[in-house]
């Protein structure tokens, strides 16, 4: 692995801590605030914009409680200022009354500007069965 | 527009082209034929490497009868030798006895080797509701 490609996967782990510890002034930090960066959670219509995509988090952050991601990197691949790194995430979420649970895969492209590497496109989809359609279990 | 960006959006287009004539010849000519290369199908599990994609291709063109496809380009990105492309997709498409209609999401990752833009990543997955969870439907 190269050192551009190890910097690349710390920006990458950046963004799963900022995301478990429901923190929007960490997801701050790892996004461009570009107008024309993307992000698709999953099952939403994409975002574009660092505000849309700010307020997203924001929302999603809002409504949960607790977070939990085991990230599996399936692939990282640096050219030039670009990188992208595919990952499947499996995600253990609640919020006041429910408990989620979901397996996504992930496509992230990262641009490094004056030598640090930030999100530019995030695209989350759930992969398919034998992960349950609704994981959302009512908490007794 | 740049220059770039156009060329980058001609092997978006021939990708759709490839797909709507159901040609593995001319979807062989749109990838990069990499052992990294990889490809989310909406409701797939990812697929690595050409040969594994260029499988699952085939496998989309012997079911398929026909395809209809009206893309719309969100977005494209142009950095150095890598580039980007999101897009909605309208996918009209029938088997014998079925009629398939979805939207999806998609995220297409070119490189450029050689003066020409080749497809790297392709990430799809289906659109939210208001759009039907399935639409399949028999043929009378």
């Amino acid at each position: 692995m190269t050192k551009e490609e190890e910097h690349v996967l710390e920006a990458n782990e950046n963004f799963y801590h900022a995301l478990q510890e429901l923190s929007l002034e960490a997801m701050e930090a790892v996004w461009l605030p570009a107008d024309w960066v993307r992000c698709v959670h999953p099952g939403w219509e994409a975002l574009e914009g660092w505000e849309a995509i700010r307020e997203s988090w924001q929302q999603i952050f809002t409504g949960t409680q607790f977070m939990r991601i085991i990230v599996g990197v399936q692939s990282v691949r640096v050219e030039h200022s670009m990188a992208w790194v595919c990952c499947t995430e499996k995600i253990s979420s609640a919020a006041t009354d429910r408990f989620d649970s979901t397996q996504v895969q992930t496509t992230n492209i990262f641009q490094r500007r004056d030598g640090t590497w930030y999100l530019v496109l995030h695209h989350s989809s759930h992969r398919p069965a034998p992960w349950p359609e609704t994981g959302a279990e009512v908490v007794q």
